[in-house]
């Protein structure tokens, strides 16, 4: 099933007891709508206020009431305006959203405006000083890789304490949309918890002059959080698409 | 002054005690930044829900305390991010932002696909059934003309009970964007109020196949408000921009 949804009311995509989340709302329309308990498995945990345009879930429905279109009407009923299932299809059974992909592809979108817009408030980072466009655009190469991003992560925790950070990221560029609009987007195998965020954070400090573009280097050698920016505003990201191998195309 | 809102979180643009309204935000703003008691005048009474791109207010300052520059950033950290101010000037002192206008322009958002989108919600009508296009464009052709528009207006209360409904459409038409949205833009001398919305409202029955897109004349020769469609919802509507004439450019 691939998702999009407006993240600021929610308190990220896993379910919290108590807290409005992207899985509570889809997890509840799902259990009405097919009258049975249903475990989800996500491609992508957004954190709170993160959007997605194609998130991919997936889940084990009984075969004989399985009515796609049927049940995306359902869901698009039930979870309007804020989630919208934008597509719904049987999978073979060893398809799983997170285990599945191969890769994830998130785009931040920064507004570099003098003045804030209030129709790009709920989307896009609003910085008012002048980006150097040249600046931002040399900072993404040293991205590209295969890399430890311990210096752009989170430290795991709980049950993935000490768990590798290596990923393996195939493209970063940022695309300038006109009107100050400008977008980073990144794909990667997979991310670690708020590695896009710290990344644009870093960047940005770059495009306004704080640091150089060649700092990258030695930002993703330090494998120390600190030797990163802060996290760039939660939303400005969305999670645009999931891929498959062919097997899951 | 030129501002840009988010109409959702206010209960229109005039003040109204107790309620959160664009003019009362405004007011405060200025006469937290003038230091002095502010009047405004404004070129586009919106009504509750209602967006605001180029919206144009104008009031009095003492000349010796004007910085344009200075005001715009004031005010832009106060009300940010659902107001902004796009521009301040100072205008010959016969300008009045409702007055002095030649021609106001409004356009209505409709998104027309089977799914709605959470990142449209808040500035788009989602029609899903599909809409016939060029039934929506022929409809159109009788608004343009000097017209008595009861049909389509709420009927003037208090201070304006009788006064005319007679307006001016200068144009009127719908723009394909691609991807199912379809923009109505209408521009005319002055609008009465929920003129725009009661169109639309009437324009997509006749998308929709309701009624024939012939129909239009007759509605406008009614003269009564039962004999166009109900609203269009707020939160499609846009005030674009107004002009003035040369003399205040």
């Amino acid at each position: 099933m691939t998702l999009a949804y407006d993240g600021r009311p929610f308190r990220g995509f896993a379910v919290q007891r108590g807290l409005p989340t992207v899985a509570g709302a889809l997890t509840s329309a799902l259990e009405r709508t097919l009258g049975a308990p249903v475990a989800l498995a996500v491609a992508g945990r957004t954190d709170a206020g993160v959007h997605a345009w194609g998130q991919v879930v997936s889940f084990d429905a009984p075969a004989e009431a399985f009515d796609p279109d049927a049940l995306q009407r359902s869901l698009n009923r039930q979870l309007a305006p804020t989630i919208a299932v934008r597509a719904v299809a049987e999978a073979p059974a060893d398809f799983h959203a997170r285990f599945s992909a191969t890769a994830r592809r998130y785009r931040y979108t920064v507004v570099n405006r003098a003045v804030p817009d209030p129709f790009l408030a709920a989307t896009a980072w609003h910085v008012a000083s002048p980006l150097d466009v040249g600046a931002l655009r040399l900072a993404c190469d040293p991205l590209v890789g295969e890399h430890d991003f311990t210096s752009f992560c989170r430290a795991p925790k709980g049950a993935e304490e000490g768990a590798s950070l290596v990923r393996r990221v195939t493209e970063a560029r940022w695309v300038a949309a006109g009107d100050g609009i400008l977008a980073f987007e990144i794909e990667a195998s997979a991310f670690c918890q708020q590695m896009v965020r710290a990344i644009v954070g870093t960047l940005v400090a770059v495009g306004l002059g704080r640091r150089r573009a060649g700092d990258l280097s030695a930002v993703i050698a330090a494998r120390r959080r600190s030797a990163a920016e802060r996290v760039a505003p939660a939303h400005g990201l969305c999670l645009l698409l999931v891929r498959y191998g062919a097997e899951h195309g």
